[in-house]
Formats: C-alpha cells, structure tokens, sequence
C-alpha cells in the first residue's frame, strides 16, 4: 500500500529548478514575491460527480483541474507563478496517481507554474488548487472596471463543452465522432493565460472575466460590478466546431449560456479594436467582438439583426441546480 | 433554496476594513506583499468522516479548520496574513453556515487573517483552507534546520485530543466529564502563532513542526530532513490535564503519538534555554524540554531514568491507516 509520504514523494515532488524559495516538504512553502509585483490569488475546487464524471480519465483530469484555475488567473492578467494541490483520494492507486500527475505538470510546466506544496487525505474524489499569480498593481482586469461604450470581446469559441455534455446525458443527439470532439472542449479546456497578460500588461482592456458558469451568467457579473449594462449580439457569439453544425436555436442556448467554456469575456473601449486584435493575434488566440456596454442596466439580448431575443437562459448555480 | 451567491455574500463577505488589495467576489484576489517579506504558504483539506465525525458541530469545525492552517504558518514562524477557503456541502443549511462563519471568523479575526476568496460547490462535506503569511528571509523555521546539540522543545501539552477521540470510540473507557474536557483539545485546537513568530523573530530556534500525525512521526521529519538523529525523554513529555491522570503506558503512547495536539515541536541551541523560556512566557505559552538532537541517526525513546523504552508506536498516514 501507498503511503502518503511515498505517494507525495514518487507523483507530485519533483526534482528540477525551483521558482520557489522553499517547495514541498515543509510545513509551509515559501514564495519570495517579485518587488513591487501584487499578487493574484484564486482557488478552485473539482468534486467528482459534480464538475467531471465518476470515473473521468485521469490525464485529462489532472489537466482540467488546473486549467480552470489558470483560467482564473488568465481573467485577471496575471503571470502564473505557483499553485498548492489538496487532494482526496478513496485510495492511492498508482495508475490514477500517475495519469493525474501527468496531465497536471504537462499544463503546470506549460504555463511555468510550479507546484510548491499542498496536502493529500483519504476522502471522496476532491481536488482543490490553489493558484498564485503576479501582476503590476494597476493592471488587473477587474469585473468592476467596465465602461461605457466598451465593446464586449469573447476569446476563442463556446458551446462545445456544453453540447458533449448534452451528449453524454443524451439530452441532444450527437454521432460518436461530434460527442468525442466537442468533448475535447469539456475535458481539456485551454486557459487563456498568454491573452489574459497581454490585454493587462498593454493596458488594453478594461474588465475580464473567465466563462464557466455560461456566458450570460458570468457576463451579469461584470455588469453588476461595473454598475453598468449592455447589449448581446448572441448571433455573433463564435460557437464550437461541433456546435456551429446545429440549429439556430441550440446553438443560441449553448454559447449563451453554455458553461465550461473558459474563454475570456472582456470588455476594451472602442477605440482600441486594434489593439485588441494584435494582441489575440499575437498569441495566435481568437476574438470576437459581440456586444456593448451601456448605461442603461440590465443584458438585452438581440439576434443578428439587431431585435430582441426572449431566450431562456440560466446561469448554473452549484446549490440551486 | 440559498444560491451559491447569497451563501457566500451572507455569511462569508465582510465589510470591513481589509488587508487585501482586492477581496472576495472577483476572479482572483490580490495581495500587495510587504516590500522585502517572503510568503509562507500551506494548505490543509479536511473530510468529514476522516477528520471530524459526521454531524460535527459547525462553530468547532470552523475554528478547527482554520486552527489546523494556522499551525502550519505558526511552525514555521510566519505572521498570518490572509486565508482562502474552499467548501463542498451536500446543502447549503443556514444553522450550519452560520455556525461554521463565526467559528472560522473567531479564530481569522484574532489573528488579523483576512479571508480573501475561495469556492463553494455542492459535494461530500469537505473543506479546504489555504493560509498565506509573511515572514523576514531567513527567519524561517525550517523541517531541516536542526542541529546536533539542540535542545528538543514542546509546546503545551500533548494527548489528550487522541485521549477523546479514544473515548468517543470506546478504545478507552472515560466518564463524561474527563470525554468533555479532553474534547476540547481535539475540537477546538489552538495554533502556537504567536510562540512561531517570536522563536522566528528573534532568532532562537533552529528548526520547527507542528505535532498533527503525532509527536514521534513529526519529530521524525525533522530528523530525516535535518539528517539527525535524537534522543527523547518520553516521560518528559508534558500531558494534557486529562491524559496526565491517566496510567503510565497509556500517558506515554499519546503523548508520544497521540496526533491531532497542534502543539509546535522546535529545537533550539542550549545556549538559548534562557531565551526560549523568556519567549515562551512572553507569550504565555507553556514550553517543555523534552530531549536532544544528536549526530547518531534514528530517534531513541528513553524514561525519565534514561532506560531505552521499546514502544510500539506509529504516526498516523491517510492512506495507510
């Protein structure tokens, strides 16, 4: 049988340059804060069941973990530094152990994010990072900090997660060759961390937030910080590869308020489209632009060609839902 | 039904004056360093069923909780600074919450550690802290400092957690007084934060745990990372009120290797007798010497006579036990 100290020792503590002063193995790691640099601090929590399926292969496990919460980071503009892992585990098996640890590092390494600590328990399948980012005080993209005028920019594309979801629950048809591409979208979502940065780092954007709970939802977050409205154009919302094949109203539904999606929702005012779109093209991510900020309060939904659209649409709520 | 939005913004948010630059309600919070300070960082998980019994109730768990993660920065000598907690609940019940915030914000307000962010989701009961606290560059209590020669110090006293949780499961017959006295060690922990930062400070002792998994196993890590061995004078080992009255072999094997004691194990030089007693009282915290470090590997467990004690004893794992 595994023990704690061997299973920490063999999958999760790594002998390679460290950005940390001190890393795993003590009681408490130690960062040592670039001067002047401000600290971006975010925790996420995976519970099987509920954010992936009993079950779930465990590379794309260990990467999905991390991923949602560079995302995190990637919303705020910050350079990711360090993350803590916590981890409850019914048992220590090496197969899994290995995987999840696999597809962690492969996105930790990717995004220089060195693991510096954390904690390992018996428990019901529970997995919660803890991510540690720097950025220079002033150039957060804050959810307060819209304005009005700004456009309303989506990275990427969505809906896709959430039609392999559909799939799997059969609440949508889907052909086995659509279920296992849009399902690359649900199990390996991309943090747009380099977009996120660069959009800080230039000064080129105003607020930022990352989809997860669905579009609308997280969309209502900026508003109501911003204390500000806007119009969505939800026919120019860029839908997935699989998504963008379906029925008008399905896809609709499913980029409006989709869910884990983990592209950036920002708002940047008009007069910097260009800078907007040489950032994202400067790190190869897309952009689109599908919406305003206004006075008036409140998110009104139109089509295409500009008249209100009555979706029913709900953001997903992890104690109502 | 509560939403994950009112759970957070009733009992977690608080208008007050903060140490965050940013707090709770954002992507990430921000932290602005004190320019020139390292950041102790630790992360603890705590599962019902494995750390606390079912049904626990919730103004203990929040203050054990957040006790368990202060402990960490305590031994390691770091000022607490701010916390993020990550929770699942199978509900979200208002007597729980309620109990569980002012438990937690007890203990986050006495030591001046704001909570800053976290996650909420719905999910086996399961809670995941992570502490973040500052210190000087070099001031830290470090597993591998321990030098030969050193005294071996305790804080507190030690067992009577174990001896609880001994007499909730009838491994020990206690009458209801003594199971209520002693439970209040196992329930309601206190992190030696103020003894940690003063040893760090002052730059008195050498190397530092905190006594979680048991006396014998933690002291163990010292050993190992300091590359040291020790002898220990187990029946100096100071036993809570509850356990002291308790017969000889049964006061030796939890205080020994009880677990659960929150207690800080350091070492510090014997030179510094005078000064870790000053400290220790100025803090009034009680301090014990209970052995020394020594050139010869292994830890060798001897009686108040110096006679080698052959206890079978074993430190807690989560995955093997």
């Amino acid at each position: 049988m595994l023990s704690e100290f061997d299973l920490i020792k063999h999958y999760f503590n790594r002998d390679r340059p460290a950005r940390a002063t001190l890393g795993i193995g003590d009681d408490c790691a130690l960062l040592t804060p670039t001067p002047g640099m401000q600290m971006a601090i975010s925790s996420d929590m995976l519970v099987e069941g509920r954010h992936f399926f009993a079950g779930a292969e465990p590379v794309q496990l260990g990467h999905k973990c991390l991923a949602v919460n560079l995302s995190d980071l990637a919303a705020m503009g910050a350079r990711p530094v360090a993350c803590t892992l916590a981890l409850a585990l019914p048992a220590a098996e090496r197969d899994w152990l290995h995987g999840f640890s696999t597809g962690l590092f492969a996105l930790a390494d990717a995004h220089d994010c060195e693991l510096i600590g954390g904690d390992t328990t018996k428990g019901p399948l529970n997995i919660c990072i803890t991510v540690f980012g720097e950025l220079q005080p002033g150039h957060a993209l804050r959810r307060d900090a819209a304005k009005v005028g700004d456009d309303i920019w989506i990275s990427g594309t969505l809906g896709d997660a959430r039609l392999a979801l559909a799939g799997y629950l059969n609440e949508v048809p889907l052909d086995e060759a659509s279920l296992r591409a849009a399902a690359v979208r649900m199990h390996a979502p991309t943090p747009r961390v380099e977009l996120g940065m660069l959009l800080a780092q230039q000064r080129v954007a105003h607020a930022a937030i990352d989809i997860s709970d669905g579009l609308v939802g997280d969309l209502g977050h900026i508003l109501a910080r911003s204390r500000v409205g806007a119009t969505l154009d939800v026919d120019a919302l860029p839908a997935g590869d699989v998504l963008a094949t379906r029925d008008t109203a399905l896809r609709r539904a499913y980029t409006a308020a989709g869910g884990d999606d983990y592209e950036l929702c920002f708002t940047a005012p008009a007069s910097a489209r260009a800078a907007v779109l040489a950032a994202a093209g400067s790190v190869a991510t897309p952009v689109t632009r599908v919406g305003r900020i206004e006075a008036e309060p409140g998110l009104r939904l139109v089509d295409a060609a500009g008249h209100a659209l009555d979706l029913k649409l709900s953001s997903f709520d992890h104690f109502t839902s």
